[in-house]
């Protein structure tokens, strides 16, 4: 398959790459890096990567910014930012993919744990996964062609908590989140919130 | 208890305001009805609803408006007016009420069954009911002064598909949908889903 990576040179995003690369052409899409660029908060970049990078068969998407911070220190500019980048950024590259993505493709998209178990700071995050897995959960209903949607729902990664200074051991190892992306860009189901705990490395 | 109920005029309105007004003292509030104006589109309108109401011990919100369609028909718009409205609108009533209402006080949102059990059309409905039950479990780790955020989530209500020619014993009539709101606002929860089919008037 052609998979376009989109959030290639993240954590999350050069264990999938690692994981897929084997046995598929992983084309690296990034907001400066890779072979394509997009900026997934602008619904014409998405537009003008998905036709320059024409065709593929799937799309992973392992990008999406969204603000952590206390419920009293957020601004109407920190929910409009992550529903633009994290939540209508992953929805816009369905809506736009969708047309151009060839028959039986997929798109995996990324929410994360904070969807269904909170905590303090984390309110415009939970808005925004749990949001994209309503969409998902609905998308695929109607999506034609046997194409396939599913969002991967990470728990906090060891990498990143290493580099915030917390205990790794407190998260899983991005190979072990990429397992969850490789089972449901090569799997069948659709419509589905795939928790990364539930998956194992190959 | 002193209520602000948000959509007073609505179907679910009018039966949350029966079932509530024996007991509570309950402010009606409509976008053009009710003793206070407001759109929760607008989050000025919004601070200008607390201002003039303040104090308050309770606020329902059975408002918020979101669009019905094919995927491939929905735009950009119709996403954004939905976040804005149903979503958004619903956000900001806790961000923008949580520093007006008094102590022990609460809020109650409304979602729907959307959000979990998606049908064609659906999707930008799922996404912002789904979207507000995420939010609802975060922010409710956060209020100050034991104050309580729920969100009640509605199934079909009778008398909503009986006005759109649909058969209304295929929903839940709209009296029966209030019992959860009243178990909520007189209740300790918080940060929960309420699924109205859970409850029984009394």
């Amino acid at each position: 398959m052609k998979i376009l990576l989109i959030g290639a040179s993240g954590t999350i995003g050069q264990a999938v790459e690692n994981a897929l690369s084997a046995r598929h052409q992983v084309v690296r899409v990034g907001r400066t890096k890779g072979e394509f660029q997009v900026d997934i908060a602008s619904a014409d970049s998405i537009k003008r990567l998905f036709e320059r990078a024409a065709p593929f068969d799937a799309v992973v998407c392992a990008a999406g910014a969204a603000r952590f911070a206390a419920l009293e220190k957020l601004k109407d500019e920190d929910f409009a930012f992550s529903v633009t980048n994290k939540l209508m950024g992953q929805v816009n590259i369905v809506r736009y993919g969708m047309d151009r993505i060839n028959d039986r493709g997929s798109f995996t998209l990324t929410s994360g744990v904070l969807a269904g178990e909170p905590m303090p700071g984390s309110a415009t995050i939970s808005l925004v996964n749990a949001g994209l897995e309503g969409f998902v959960r609905a998308a695929a209903l109607e999506l034609p062609r046997a194409i396939r949607v599913n969002v991967v729902s990470p728990p906090w990664v060891s990498e990143t908590l290493q580099s915030m200074g917390k205990d790794p051991a407190a998260g899983m190892p991005a190979q072990q989140v990429a397992a969850a992306y490789v089972a449901v860009v090569e799997g069948q189901q659709t419509g589905q919130v795939l928790n990364a705990r539930d998956f194992k490395p190959k």
